[in-house]
């Protein structure tokens, strides 16, 4: 079920001295920061050869990442994002094996287009869990 | 400088409950368990196609996750390793921008046979970054 790791998503407190170390000091190819609204979030894209990660800055009142940043106020790893093949089948699986899904439990379009959900960390050993629907529908058939 | 993510390190207190539920829960590939008692911890490797998750849990008295797991009981993402073409040069760049290098500032020989370094999180928004030498070792010369 688990397919590739689409990013690893970083929370930060100050998203332009994050992306000024990981481009200064540990000299990695970050992008310019993307503000969306509808997330809540500030996002930075850091690209390596395989993966990407993503820094993550609160935007407005009621982001979802405000709660981790005041337990983990210098920042840390906020969640891991795997792709999957059929985003529906692998929630009904998870649904019928005990674990809960976040929200409603209906995806909801995610930071890069794509259908998202995300599963309770308690259920999968303190880990924030995003599943994304992989670009690839031609498997999900 | 940084290259490929090698892995990313999630801490678990059980390591045979959580290799079950990647497994059974997330249908991924998770590989045997592996007693490395010289790094104090037992390690699981979950293939992705892209890169690997790797599973820990304590082993030892001495074990170097047991006080994140005495944090996060329930275990939680522990750090985040790159590749770097040079660990040297890495490590003296890094020194020179004012980041601190944990232990002596030695490479030690990790949990995959390769040198490592590990880079105090402060430095880096509250995320463990582990550093480990390329297996292409001619873009180091």
């Amino acid at each position: 079920m688990l397919g590739r790791i689409n990013h690893i998503a970083i929370a930060v407190p100050d998203i332009a001295a994050a992306s000024a170390t990981y481009r200064d000091t540990l000299g990695a190819k970050v992008s310019a920061p993307q503000l969306l609204p509808e997330h809540g979030v500030t996002v930075v894209f850091i690209e390596l050869p395989n993966t990407k990660v993503e820094l993550l800055e609160p935007l407005g009142d009621a982001s979802p990442i405000s709660a981790f940043l005041a337990k983990n106020p210098d920042g840390g790893m906020h969640h891991i994002c795997y792709e999957v093949d059929d985003l529906m089948a692998a929630r009904d699986r998870l649904i019928e094996a005990g674990a809960r899904v976040l929200g409603n439990g209906e995806p909801k379009i995610g930071a890069h287009g794509k259908p998202v959900l995300f599963l309770h960390p308690k259920d999968f050993f303190g880990t924030l869990i995003e599943l994304e629907q992989s670009a690839d529908v031609s498997t999900a058939v």
